[in-house]
């Protein structure tokens, strides 16, 4: 397993630069809240899962290394924490389950000693952490069903190791598969803008030693006009409760060719994932990013000053091109009504919850 | 107009070095013909047309600065300048289009003195480049036709002034509709993994003062979902009989899109693209090039070494997806059959050249 992001027991954020991937390996350790927050917003820490996770020891870090006997002083400096961290990426889903998280930690215990609280706030980001490794497992068997021997899948940006707490949720599933003795190949679309699947996803899958090949984006509908292609497993950013799934931009692109070319659409994700409360996609506010990331490559410019640049960060599935949503509770098929399943996603977290504990 | 290339009358190649477009406009300027095949092989000069001019200019250098009187010396020589030209690359059917008709040139007048054969020989290239720059301006007034006031285009890769001997076959067709008054706004795909879009057709466009954004490739289907884009119109390297279309990696994926959100799909290319020999587009080798394209940009490495790497230059969109084809000749719709029209288009070639000089 890579290390991609651990909390010491001397009160520091270590964590790798997923920007400088794979050409360096280069870890960051911190004491202060605000390095996560800018790591979040500049991407060295990103996947919506690992996002979550971050920000809630962000949390942690920001209430441990502040000074107060004062309670009130106390609580409004946690409110500013968790509001830098809150406002970091606007899509991803698992950030503000994880801030309400540590939030009704935070609530429900604030009549208790500040030691107190900050030790049950660093076991609450803990169990967060290993509840998405929890996730990821079950993910990878639930989808490792749909996987047969000598399959080929296509996976766009990143969603393993490096997007989570485990070993991945459409990644996981490859794993899974091959832990389970199946050959799978992988064919890697580099995920233009910023080329989380060229940098990040064939440097996981060469760490794991899945055979994979790398292309660009649009080719991925060549590959399925030859038929080399079995299906299609991506992460998600959000699903809302009608099953439309926000993720990566260039997802919906590659939901059509699968449409088109009739190869199953899979979308694997933790119900920390699911907007319980909004009814479909279109309600999710898209992060539009600095154009540079467009105009520019490794800081090397492309194109002229004046080029005026479209460059949204995440785009929208409509659920009727999803063949299949893989989470940790199952394999839900259409149609899709994740708002009627709400109450037993959290009873399902409290299960994986109790078996953690059980275990350590 | 940009400067993109010109043969002077002191027998030297002027080109722009289109690969580092638009940051630096640095001409070259040669009178070996092996600079002009290098050129060719490394994009400098590159588009189909273009790289049919090109050649038949380089094969003038190469007759012009060989210093024999022996003819048999010069006939051998002849063929070798012509199939290094020929073996440059692979797909495009503009080039061995040109270098046909200077092969044939030399072979109906091989009996005369050598320097009335060099005379005709780059009397033949000039009429390739005025007959492709004559193209260009009926092509744009055939589709200009298909081009409403304030109509949104998309187009892929650079099929513009940069590509031709003209105005452009697509831009070509955008200029005009300009021209006569309708405003036309361009989205301008990227174009991974060569970028021309990002590179080329910007720079171009804002020269023209055409309205333009810049996107990534896979955000063309999201534009299409949210019917931004009226029409779809890109070049082609090489034409079938049958109508397959082979253009610049990624076209099909676009036409899939287009397809499925019930956007026209146009294809604009001048007679000389047509391969009347061939019935359909999978018999066209499509060029494989370097890995690196994709692993570097601008020579900064992207991924680590061992990735592997899957780069056709190119791919094949089938007939059936395409909604028209427009030629100098007229707006094709199909059932295309241009086996037929073989004679029609060399015909209609002749009455070109015959304008031309007239005018001349």
């Amino acid at each position: 397993m890579i290390d991609k992001l651990e909390y010491t027991n001397k009160h520091e954020l270590i964590f790798i630069d997923q920007t400088l991937l794979p050409l360096k390996e280069k870890y960051i350790k911190t004491k202060n809240y605000k390095d996560v927050a800018e790591a979040i917003t500049k991407l060295r820490i990103r996947g919506a899962p690992l996002i979550g996770i971050a920000a809630a020891y962000g949390i942690v870090l920001g209430v441990h290394h502040y000074r107060t006997e004062n309670i009130k002083n106390f609580e409004i400096h946690f409110y500013k924490v968790s509001e830098t961290l809150r406002s970091t990426r606007p899509t991803a889903r698992n950030l503000f389950y994880a801030i309400d998280r540590m939030t009704k930690t935070f609530e429900e215990n604030s009549e208790k000693p500040l030691s107190e609280i900050e030790d049950l706030l660093l076991r609450e980001a803990d169990a967060i952490f290993d509840e998405d490794a929890e996730m990821c497992n079950r993910i990878g068997v639930n989808g490792a069903d749909l996987i047969g021997d000598k399959m080929t899948v296509l996976t766009h940006c990143n969603a393993g190791e490096l997007a989570t707490g485990g070993i991945g949720t459409a990644l996981g599933i490859i794993y899974t598969a091959k832990k389970q003795g199946k050959e799978v190949f992988v064919y890697v679309d580099e995920t233009r803008p910023l080329l989380q699947g060229a940098r990040l996803t064939t440097f996981e899958l060469d760490k794991n030693e899945i055979d994979n090949e790398l292309i660009i984006d649009t080719m991925a509908a060549n590959l399925m006009r030859e038929e080399q292609i079995d299906c299609v497993i991506i992460g998600a950013d959000r699903i809302a409760s009608n099953g439309d799934v926000i993720n990566k931009v260039g997802s919906y692109s590659l939901a059509v060719n699968c449409a088109f070319h009739k190869v199953p659409f899979y979308v694997a994700a933790p119900g920390s994932t699911i907007d319980f409360e909004i009814q479909s996609g279109d309600k999710v506010e898209i992060e539009e990013r600095d154009p540079g990331e467009i105009k520019e490559i490794n800081g090397e410019k492309i194109t002229g000053n004046g080029v005026s640049v479209m460059n949204p960060a995440f785009d929208l599935v409509p659920a009727e091109l999803v063949t299949a949503i893989i989470t940790e509770y199952k394999v839900h098929y259409p149609p899709y009504n994740f708002a009627g399943l709400k109450h037993m996603f959290s009873s399902y977290v409290q299960s994986i919850r109790a078996g953690i504990e059980e275990k350590s």
